[in-house]
């Protein structure tokens, strides 16, 4: 079964535009949030995956959206993690309505993995360990 | 053929991140402005749009990132209209480096058109006809 | 005793520049997620100051930078409400590090308060007491 | 007298907030397309000052917000240069509506002169002499 981790964000004005609600690339930042929470949940933050030299730019990314989050409410992000092939991450997201009654933006990214030298490498074997643990 | 639009953005220290580059939602923003201004071109601003009673969200929203631009590079955001459904349109983008010698992202997006109740509505005609005008 | 409120922000790439650190207008995003979590504690979100028929947009804002927060870090955003005047309110903010220790950012914003009709208001009295209590 | 850039700026819906106005940071973010170009006009790119060897980061800001833009409106960003002292540079920013006929934001910054060991170090001469040309 894939990971999985759930993080809750409060809208702010600062989110929402003059249609009285969130515009649409805030949902995509929520998507960073959900994508840190979950590799932290597995022990590889994204921050010592950087240690480890390499980056993980988006090289893909899509969402459609469903119903809009206004001013003051929470959403939850859940997310997970779709595929990991050699030198690629797929993450897909769902932003749900407080409750998780009913699903507002749902999204999925792809991550290449670059190194130092700004090439693409592979996924570090500790790092693809902790993703997919050895049975 | 389909109604085509060039606009200019400067990249700012705002719209990058700590990776060096553009932060890939800023992209989706830059799409913003080439829709805003290929409506405008057309002779539909999109603040006329809304005061004939519409509104056009976004609903389903795709990129992919090829190459990224830098802080205080000149960028070319590229728009189309793909596509005028009943009650949607779709828009599609390229950004390019300054001399349009490279693709940098390419995306495009979906907008359902909504009167002032919220629900669904056609694309008013004097709206279409502006984009596909009549032979 | 000026009542007082701590919330932490985790920062993601999407709060920083290409200089590596949080980019200068983002704090000032967290001291509105420190205002409207005072608020909240105190009784009265903003949302339902708005439901009231009022609304306070900022009319002078003001900040200096110590040091910089980075991505990963968890801020500590410490909000109190400096004054009450007729029709104004003044918040005041530090933006701390994890652990306390050192202020990155501090800075302080006065708000109007607005009416339906988009005049200067006084602050509802219901609203005033939750900040003053009588004794 | 003080060196002067004019820049206009187009607001999108990705600048304003659920109270139907720009949201009050982005105005900030304008500044920095006004400090960019007020450079770019003086022969001193910012991009060409980090080539130096320097960064100039914030580290005091201050605004007053006196009418809000909206959606789809022209603004014209004025930036001038206040002040320039041994190791930091002071901008004025004035926001004007499209005709300039009434001020919208007003504000100004300070930002110290670092050198790539992050310590504060005087403003290059080659910089300051093009700010303030000898007579």
């Amino acid at each position: 079964m894939s990971p999985n981790n759930l993080t809750k964000v409060r809208v702010i004005y600062a989110d929402t535009d003059a249609m009285g609600i969130v515009y649409h690339t805030n949902y995509i930042k929520w998507f960073e949030i959900g994508r840190s929470e979950i590799l932290r949940d597995l022990g590889i933050p994204y921050a010592q995956i950087e240690r480890l030299g390499y980056s993980w730019p988006v090289t893909e990314l899509s969402c459609r959206y469903l119903s809009p989050a206004r001013y003051d409410e929470l959403v939850v992000v859940e997310t997970s993690i779709l595929e990991v092939k050699r030198a690629s991450i797929k993450f897909t997201y769902l932003i749900w309505d407080e409750r998780q009654a009913k699903v507002l933006v749902e999204g999925d990214s792809v991550h290449a993995c670059i190194n130092k030298e700004g090439k693409i490498a592979r996924i570090p074997p500790e790092v693809r360990e902790k993703i997919n643990p050895p049975r």
